[in-house]
């Protein structure tokens, strides 16, 4: 019966990286596809999209050769192909080819610690490594502790040759493709196989790898893009107007977590792709204006190496019509200038993790709300937003209950849906910590308002309790950020005689601005506790001003090292009670 | 291992029209979601997500507690729930609560003959009929033929209380709901769970059961909506630029193969649904203009309607920003008369069938002509199109191979992809007919262009053998209809001593317009064989002109009745040897 009816191109049609990569070759084989800048050099590398699928297909053709990867099945790794690479025409092929043909992708986050790198590639066991030319002095700092797992390596440069290099076992890539066809049969594989290995940066104790199948990712990918045709905000869908004529720069590194899922919903809406290998500030404006790049997301960070930049306003931006700002709150003064020197700039916020791939929840204007002033609008994008389209979200209570949704109470956000993934590789022990009653658990802490929007209120492990109360740490990170004096602000629990712990800012100024603590609690007054977004005892009663707030690998504060060197931060810290009460 | 991980909410978490429904109610429990208009009484019903959420679990609940309707599992279908009825709020809660608890949800054609009717429900096997109270009349003359099938009915009215009828196991559906529950706990189905079973029209034959699970009517659905993400034209982008704020009106009957796909994207998307009862011309521009409906999908004869309707100009019409015209080519004459009164008119051309959900091939502007003139665009929008995102579309020759994109060389449309049918219900040797080498055989015939842009030709059984070419009547019978005299024109091949077989073209005239048999001539000569789009010997031989052209009970042009009949319209057509030649 099964013969006849065909389930595997019908009911069982499996969804695979596959379809994507065959989209815009059969339709736009003579249009320049992806564009890559090699950001050392400055130098353009241009493919139509025949080009780059020749080039993956021969890449695909390499790897069952030459380089003996194996394909997985259902719940059998295929062999894992590490990159250690920035955002190239390279990188994105890899991106297709490796799981394509039924191998385990692994991007290696090169900003982690060395010791995590090591960590991740002999913890995936990856058979074979694609490296950068510029990043090859990090793996030879590497090689003596990872050779035993890794036997071979392969070398990516815009320049033909091999570096001088202690690693005996180096590959030419562009020699590698060129020995090929551009032939490539691709298999049909199960929709389940595992395409892509993830690692979480371990802010405590060890990466954690991620899962995550074909089918995953498809779905991750399709329900992003039916998200798109419900947006409400005639400005977000200016670059969605544009279809597929819409130009994205790929800026968040395709080592952090899939890229955003940049590299799949891009490719399969045939969309001109710009790769600039990593963020330059010169090279950013630079291929905004000479590819007419209608869609970026940067984080704070860039956005304001952006407004500092002195040949800023010698570029033509004007193409720019949808800029995300994700990963951090963005300071109010950084906003109203960018707002100025762009005119279609918006802030949207977002939350994901590597766990979900990362799409999880996102800004939205709910469809009443289109008509609102700007700065109402404004209100509701910084809000962290709803859950993606196609995922389940709740907020619950330390016995599993939902919230209620009334802007006040927190509780954990918990999520399950097509792409969340299923485990973390070989490690049941961890995977039984987050998967519980058949919820993912973050360990993140929020809120939800009457409107359904969920905003993101602390990690659960630093939320501060002070007496019977939670201060939600990161809630008033975003509010201080929102001062215009203000670049950055951390906020850590110090230990108290009385509440058990109190809340403390760190707080680093804005460059040519000056401003004291009795600053930071004057704001906070008056933006916060008088308009009844946060209560009296949340205010911090002691502010450190600083320029130094430790950070993470991946940019992020590292309270830990506050922690850790509180008797520091205590005696720069001005003691606000006064002030504050 | 599985109890940790729950592959059921991850990696196999299912592809459910619930998680459709409960997204409205989740986040716009308050706001109207679904208004009906009695197309009888002209009376108005208007519902929250809420009230209609609850009203289709009342009815869930109902069906298992009262109704005995049993859940399905992959393979084996679940109790086949029979609907008789036009576009109502109700049949929309028959469309969820049916397929939701495990059901399958079988929409009867009542456009089919009472003979073809009676054959679905009776192979079906419909353990209960729901039917609108306009249709009584058709369910009384075939009760005593389906009385052994069916045990239960459900009588559908906006008026409380039971007509005098010879049925006896009667309930009344407001009834039924208001005795259950407001609160329903949905089952956790797996995907593969059949959700619907859709006959064919059976021009030849009897019609056959085309059965799709929750997984396929989910990703036709999901892919649906990506593909309003990439569409390339600002002009056609307009409705979904107001994304969750367009208006849609179903004007396809939800009896017509899912409603073209329209009750699961709106419901999705939380677009306010209008829901007309069956077309009229006052109903249509009332619901426009009092709803500000933004789209509608309408067929030509739909559109003549409309321009004949007196009132036509008093009503406002300009919310409609996005018209789609399917179901057969538009005359010139009445586009050109449709632009000027609806200046956001725009036509657009579709394939689908029963077996494919519909969702097959669609009108595409490619990145490349957004710029291009609205003449060239039209001529690209008349084509068939491109494959619908996600779907695998070729056309081959006998021997199974691809025929090349040249515009001229005709094959066979072959489909796979995920939400085309597995098979047909109970009938494995149809099934073995149309699956055969992995694909879908649709018995239809198309060229295809260098863009890639398929062509309809016609039907494999319809296609005109004359000496050794082919001659494609659809093609004829399109390029016909572009003169701004014709209304209808159907091509059917006559028996020929010389050439095995030679065209005749019935051709009906537009109300108030005269033409004869050497115009339509003149015209495909002119317009035709002088550009290169028809070779000289495909002009028919023979045209007849007439008010009368066979139809079968879905409106498609009845050639077996013409074959019947072809004394009579031989002895009315004119031979135009001569001129054609």
């Amino acid at each position: 019966m099964d013969s006849q009816t065909y389930p595997e191109y019908s009911t069982n049609y499996p969804l695979l990286l596959t379809t994507f990569m065959k989209r815009p070759v059969r339709y736009y084989p003579n249009q320049v596809g992806v564009v890559y800048r090699n950001h050392v050099t400055g130098e353009y590398l241009r493919f139509t999209w025949r080009q780059w699928y020749e080039r993956v297909s021969q890449l695909a053709n390499a790897m069952q050769n030459r380089l003996g990867i194996e394909s997985g099945k259902p719940g059998v790794l295929g062999s894992r192909v590490g990159t250690m690479a920035y955002n190239t025409h390279r990188h994105l092929e890899l991106y297709y080819a490796a799981p394509c043909v039924g191998a385990t992708l692994h991007p290696i986050n090169i900003r982690l610690s060395e010791d995590h790198i090591v960590y991740t590639i002999n913890h995936a066991q990856d058979s074979v490594i694609f490296v950068d030319d510029v990043v090859m002095p990090l793996l030879e700092n590497i090689y003596e502790r990872i050779k035993e797992t890794v036997k071979l390596f392969v070398y990516m440069s815009d320049k033909p040759g091999l570096p001088s290099t202690k690693i005996p076992n180096l590959i030419e890539y562009e020699k590698l493709l060129s020995a090929e066809s551009v032939m490539f049969e691709w298999p049909h594989l199960h929709e389940d196989t595992i395409a892509s290995l993830c690692y979480t940066t371990g802010t405590t104790g060890q990466p954690k790898g991620a899962t995550f199948t074909h089918r995953q990712l498809y779905l991750m990918t399709l329900h992003g893009m039916a998200r798109q045709s419900i947006v409400n905000t005639p400005d977000f869908v200016a670059s969605d107007r544009l279809g597929e004529n819409a130009v994205p720069m790929l800026n968040t590194p395709l080592f952090h977590i899939h890229g955003w899922g940049a590299p799949f919903s891009t490719v399969f809406s045939a969309q001109k792709v710009v790769l600039p290998g990593t963020f330059t500030v010169r090279g950013f404006c630079e291929l905004v204006e000479r590819e007419k790049v209608t869609s970026v997301g940067i984080v704070p960070t860039i956005a304001a190496m952006l407004l500092e930049f002195k040949d800023f306003e010698q570029y033509d931006l004007s193409s720019l019509t949808n800029i995300g700002v994700g990963g951090g709150a963005l300071p109010l003064g950084l906003k109203t200038k960018l707002e100025k020197m762009l005119p279609n700039f918006r802030v949207g916020s977002g939350y994901g993790m590597t766990e979900t791939a990362p799409a999880a929840i996102g800004a939205f204007v709910k469809k009443h709300m289109v008509g609102w002033a700007k700065d109402q609008i404004d209100e509701v994008m910084v809000k962290t937003g709803l859950p993606f389209l196609g995922l389940e979200v709740d907020i619950v209570d330390e016995l599993g209950e939902s919230v209620p949704w009334d802007d006040r109470t927190v509780g954990e956000i918990v999520i399950r849906g097509p792409w969340v993934t299923r485990e973390y590789y070989k490690s049941p022990d961890k995977t039984a910590e987050v998967w519980r009653n058949g919820w993912f658990h973050t360990g993140d802490i929020a809120k939800i308002d009457e409107e359904g929007f969920i905003v993101i209120a602390d990690r659960l492990k630093d939320v501060i309790r002070s007496g019977a109360e939670m201060v939600p740490t990161v809630l008033l990170e975003n509010m201080i950020a929102m001062a215009d004096f203000v670049l950055e602000a951390a906020v850590v629990g110090v230990p108290d005689s009385t509440w058990g712990e109190k809340p403390m800012a760190i707080v680093s100024i804005r460059p040519g601005m000056e401003a004291t603590a009795a600053d930071v609690v004057n704001f906070l007054n008056d933006y916060g506790v008088k308009s009844g977004k946060i209560t009296k005892w949340m205010v911090p009663r002691l502010v450190a001003i600083t320029a130094d707030i430790p950070k993470t690998s991946v940019g992020k504060f590292n309270k830990k090292a506050v922690r850790d060197n509180l008797d520091h931060f205590l005696s720069i810290a001005q003691d606000m009670t006064q002030q504050a009460a």
